[in-house]
C-alpha cells in the first residue's frame, strides 16, 4: 500500500510533526498545507475552526491522499471528530498519541502540560488524561511567550533560560515526572525544557509520538523513490520558507500559494 | 462645539493613544472602538485594513462623532487618505504629529525609528521625515517581542530589560538624538526604552504628539457634565478589559460588543 499524508496546520508549527513523521517512518509521501493566512486558530470560535479545518481537509483530500494529519492542537482538539466522521480516509491528531505516551509513561501518576493559553484552557489534555486513568494528578501552565520566541529566532540564550525558568518553575514544584509539549512549536526549546527541568522528567513530543503510533500500525510496503513533499500555504510562501526550515530542520523545496479563501 | 471623538484600532493598543487625548485635552465624549475579532492588522494586505477601517470608521461615524482618530499605526499607514477623502469629519492618525514632532526636536539630524516588524518595513516614518527634511538620517529597527511581552504582562524585569537592550544596542550606535516609539503598544516599556538609551534621547510617543497637535487647535467649549467614554469591541469584552486596564492606566467602564463581521 503506497501511503500518502495529507497533513495541516493553522501554520507553521506542524513542521515539527512533519519532521517527527519523516524521521521516524519509511520513505512515503507528504502534502502539507500551512493556514497562515488564517493563522492563529487559538483565539477564533469553535464553529469558525471546524469550518476551516473541513476546508483544509478537503483541499488535501482532493490532491488524492489516504490519511489526514492534524498537526495541531487547537485543530485536533476541536474539529476531530467532526472530521472523522465526515471523512472515509483515517483522521489523527496530535493530543490523543501524546495523552496514550504520558499515561503510560508516569510513576508517579503526576503529568505535567505547557501550551498555549487555548489549548490549557481548554483542558483537552486533562480532560483525555482523566478520562484514559483518573488517579493521575495533572498540573497545566501556559506559555505565551514561548511561540513569539521561537517564531522570531530570538538568540539571547540568556532570555530564554529565564522565560523558561519562569514558566516552568511552579510545575517543577508539583513533582512531576512526565510533561507533555502541547504545542507544536514547542519542541524547537525542548533543550532548553529538558534543561531546565531535568534529565529524569520525560519531556513527550505529541509529533513523536504520533510517528510512533503510525510506526507501530505495521511496515509500510514502499520504496524510496514513492517519497515525495509537497508544501501549500494560504500566504506569503516566502515567510513560511524564512521560518519554516528552522521548524523542519531541513532546507524546504518549492513552497505553492493555496487559493484563500479556499472555498468561497 | 462640542467635541467627541471616535477612536478606533485594530486591539487594545490604541487605548494608550486614548489615555494621552483624555490626559491632555479638556473634558470631551469619546468612542473606541477595538477591533479584537480581526486583530492583528499588521500582516493583513492593504486592501483588506482599508475595507475594515472604512467599516470600523461608519461604525462610529454613526454613533455622532465629530473627529475620527486612527490609533493603529497599520491604519495611519494604509488607510489615512482613503478615509479622509471619504468622509465629511477630519480624520487624525498617529503618524503625521509624530513625525512632526521628531522633525521639530532633532538637534544633530538622527531619528530612531522602533516598531512592529510590519511599521518597519512599511517605511512609512522614514518617507515622511525625508519628504518633510531631505537631510535628517533614520535608523529604524523592529522590536517584535514587546507586543506579546506587553500584552501578556510579563513581569521578570531582567527579561525586559535584556530584550529591550538587544534590540536597542543597533540604534544607540547610530548617535541618534531622537526615537520615536512607532507602536501604540510601547509607551508601556517607554521607562525602560528611556532608562537603556540614556535621559539625553527623546522618545517620542505618537499617541502624546498627537494630543499636543489636537490641543494646539484651540480651547474647547466643554464642560465636564459632557465628558463621556464608551467603549466597543468586536471580541470578547472581559479579554479587553483585562488587559486594556493597563494601557489605559485606569479601570475601564462596561464594554460593549459591536457585531461581527461588522457588515455581511
Amino acid at each position: 500500500m503506497r501511503r500518502r499524508f495529507g497533513i495541516f496546520d493553522s501554520g507553521i508549527g506542524g513542521l515539527t510533526v512533519l519532521k517527527s513523521l519523516t524521521e521516524r517512518l519509511p520513505p512515503s509521501s507528504y502534502i502539507y498545507f500551512g493556514d497562515t493566512a488564517r493563522t492563529p486558530y487559538g483565539p477564533k470560535s469553535k464553529n469558525t475552526i471546524i469550518r476551516y479545518s473541513i476546508e483544509n481537509s478537503i483541499f488535501l483530500i482532493e490532491k488524492k491522499i489516504d490519511l489526514l494529519v492534524l498537526a495541531c492542537n487547537t485543530a485536533s482538539s476541536l474539529a476531530l471528530d467532526t472530521l472523522s466522521s465526515l471523512f472515509s480516509i483515517p483522521v489523527l491528531g496530535v493530543i490523543d498519541p501524546a495523552v496514550e505516551k504520558a499515561c503510560c509513561a508516569t510513576r508517579n501518576g503526576k503529568i505535567g502540560i505547557i501550551g498555549t493559553k487555548a489549548t490549557i484552557r481548554s483542558k483537552i489534555y486533562e480532560k483525555k488524561i482523566k478520562a484514559k486513568n483518573p488517579k493521575i494528578e495533572t498540573f497545566s501552565g501556559a506559555c505565551p511567550l514561548f511561540v513569539p520566541l521561537i517564531e522570531e529566532g530570538y538568540r539571547n540564550k540568556d532570555v530564554i533560560e529565564l522565560v523558561v525558568r519562569d514558566y516552568l518553575a511552579p510545575l517543577k514544584k508539583k513533582n512531576i515526572d512526565t510533561l507533555i509539549l502541547a504545542c507544536t512549536h514547542y519542541p524547537l526549546l525542548k533543550e532548553y525544557i529538558q534543561k531546565e527541568v531535568g534529565r529524569e522528567i520525560l519531556c513527550i513530543d505529541p509529533g513523536e509520538a504520533l510517528a510512533e503510533e503510525i510506526e507501530k500500525t505495521g511496515p509500510q510496503d514502499l520504496s524510496k523513490e514513492s517519497a515525495s513533499l509537497e508544501f501549500f500555504v494560504s500566504d506569503d510562501p516566502e515567510r513560511f520558507r524564512k521560518v519554516g526550515e528552522r521548524f523542519f530542520g531541513h532546507p524546504l523545496p518549492a513552497i505553492k500559494k493555496a487559493p484563500v479563501p479556499l472555498f468561497s
